[in-house]
């Protein structure tokens, strides 16, 4: 067989919603690991993952809610951690990449995680989106999560939908 | 790596609506190609695919409307003759994972061929399904079809949703 082009995937990771707790969401590393046992396998030279994190601009300032800000500093040391989080978080998963072997690129953007995911795509032509769903908790079989439904009609390539297993749903929905 | 089992990829797969045109709907063609291309790659003994073909029972006879029934072995033939065209339709998919060398099964159900293809899932627990979509039309853009959506929400595995390309968009709709 001829050499070809990687396989491109592209990968929406967000961060767990617990406070105070920078690592990727349930959803995130169970999509990542998925696409890994599953789609890549040993094959590792055949793919390329693309990480793309999307900062949501925190409008109603509910997240710094507890914060005091005396000084223009203050905002700038917000950003900062903000941007921190969002490094740490892309570093959980290009680490992960280098210890499989698979090539990888991760980057952060800003604005609301479906438009700019559906944009990203438009831009970068990956061959594939793989996005987690918070889907399947106990009260809830039927729902998959705002972004990945609008991806799956929206986005300019094929969609992977991977709903989080009922096992590792949490007790409280917002800590995933 | 140690010796791991193969990833199961379920397909669903239907004709063309071409009428006398027993051959794979575009999308369903579309589909398979794509996951061999962009999924099984030179990677063929690391993946089954796996095949199902729903046929919808014709309760309003409109396929038939041309047929005249005079004898119980008219509805035979009828019933035969639907067989063979499912035949047919999977022969299509498995000469050619046979000409690439990757695993295959395929079979064929009745019923409504959303809520097969869900049942399906749960009795075979394929590691993911992959469903074609007529997706992208050129005044149906976010159009996603039916089956697909409802796999999306209901399948209990990841769904991979792939839609035709524009430029595979018939000019008549129904021709897929």
């Amino acid at each position: 067989m001829a050499v070809s082009q990687p396989t491109r995937i592209m990968m929406g990771v967000n961060e767990s919603t617990i406070k105070g707790y920078p690592y990727p969401s349930i959803s995130s590393k169970g999509a990542f690991e998925w696409t890994i046992n599953k789609i890549v396998s040993s094959n590792t030279s055949a793919f390329k993952l693309l990480f793309v994190h999307v900062q949501v601009p925190d409008e109603d300032g509910f997240v710094d809610m507890d914060s005091i800000f005396a000084s223009p500093d203050d905002f700038k040391t917000m950003r900062h951690r903000e941007r921190v989080r969002g490094l740490h978080l892309l570093e959980h998963f290009v680490s992960r990449c280098h210890e499989i072997g698979v090539a990888c690129e991760a980057w952060i953007r800003h604005g609301d995680p479906k438009e700019v995911i559906c944009h990203e795509v438009v831009r970068v032509q990956p061959d594939f989106l793989v996005v987690g769903s918070r889907g399947l908790g106990p009260f809830q079989r039927v729902f998959v999560g705002t972004v990945s439904e609008f991806c799956v009609k929206h986005a300019e390539c094929p969609v992977i939908t991977i709903k989080r297993r009922a096992d590792e749903t949490p007790q409280d929905p917002i800590d995933d």
